[in-house]
């Protein structure tokens, strides 16, 4: 079994404009969750910011064997999160997964990429 | 020695398109494994999708003192990883080597790039 | 409670060029920190050179379950960090945090992203 | 003290072309070493190749309090690392240090950036 139950990434924020094609030229940011277990995995992510209190938790399933690559741009359950606003997540999994995230932004003409592997909580 | 027995990544990714001389400037997701033990290592490498199931194990081996970066592009046996879809990673060796990932886009006139050291298992 | 106390950046540089709209096309250097605690975080930061002592200790406060970007290029107190010169961060926290680094670097036309959680201490 | 005595990073690659003004946009490939300790770090660095075996070690000092940003396409002694070449690198130090590693690729008209935390080893 691979993984932990708690991931912290400090760092978010969805561009606010993009540029190519959509949906894989718009600029997103994607939390990739891998969940080798034989059982369903539930995942809930809260969401920080700098001046107001979290929101959350959203709530996620990720399949037995499974990867699922969450955009926060498409989260809608409890609410959207804003674009143009730092934030960051916290997630916490009743099975252990293994968290990552990517950004990729278009604002400008040429794309940009970066990733980390998340903080694995205790 | 240095390194683990198991890795995750979470993220996969083979853009469809790409820009520029190949195969330099060809878009692709690359692993890299560093052995540095004085004895062949062995790997198992198994690649996860978001609605089926696990494929591989992709079997290479990592000669001694050596590095191998592997392009899952070009993964072949037992079966080719699509293009423009979702996938995530578990790396198994027999010794204790450490493993990255970096991936070049090209999709778009300028490459990207990013890389992260993969999460290592217990 | 997720985090550490103690965090290090050994890569830290601050571009002299922008291309594009600021603030958010500046080119910047940001450590990011996130604070679930119930409690505020102090923080101090301090920053290492090449050829000379460090600079620092850098105060900053992150409330309670709050996150907060700071951009090392808006370090005033006690001093500014000089552009264009390498540099590396120690930060040191009163309460567990977690942090990541990113940099956007707009000196060429198109931005240019990085970012890696940074290296947990003891 | 922050930090470990042996860090291992698995990707490594010195681009063979550059586009823009040297020696800020030459493509390079980087490993940052921050030494908070107050005595002088002595730093070894061995380099891995895909098909040949290793070379070096590399010596470099790090003073204390100081960080260093070395360059792999600026290394002479034992012997030049070829460009265009993958290799992996281990950093073994006598004091514990933290590292990081980055590359500028510039081989395009637009910069792209990559970094992440070394392996810390054992």
């Amino acid at each position: 079994m691979t993984g932990k139950h708690t991931w912290a990434i400090p760092e978010g924020y969805i561009p606010a404009e993009s540029t190519g094609p959509e949906p894989e030229m718009e600029s997103h940011e994607t939390v990739c969750i891998l969940n080798t277990n034989d059982e369903e995995a539930t995942v809930e992510i809260t969401v920080y910011f700098a001046d107001r209190g979290p929101i959350g938790p959203f709530e996620k399933t990720v399949p037995a064997e499974r990867t699922r690559h969450f955009r926060f741009n498409e989260f809608e359950d409890p609410e959207k999160i804003p674009k143009g606003e730092d934030f960051a997540s916290v997630i916490e999994s009743d099975l252990p997964v293994v968290c990552q995230r990517t950004r990729l932004d278009s604002r400008q003409a040429e794309n940009a990429l970066l990733t980390t592997i998340a903080h694995p909580g205790e």
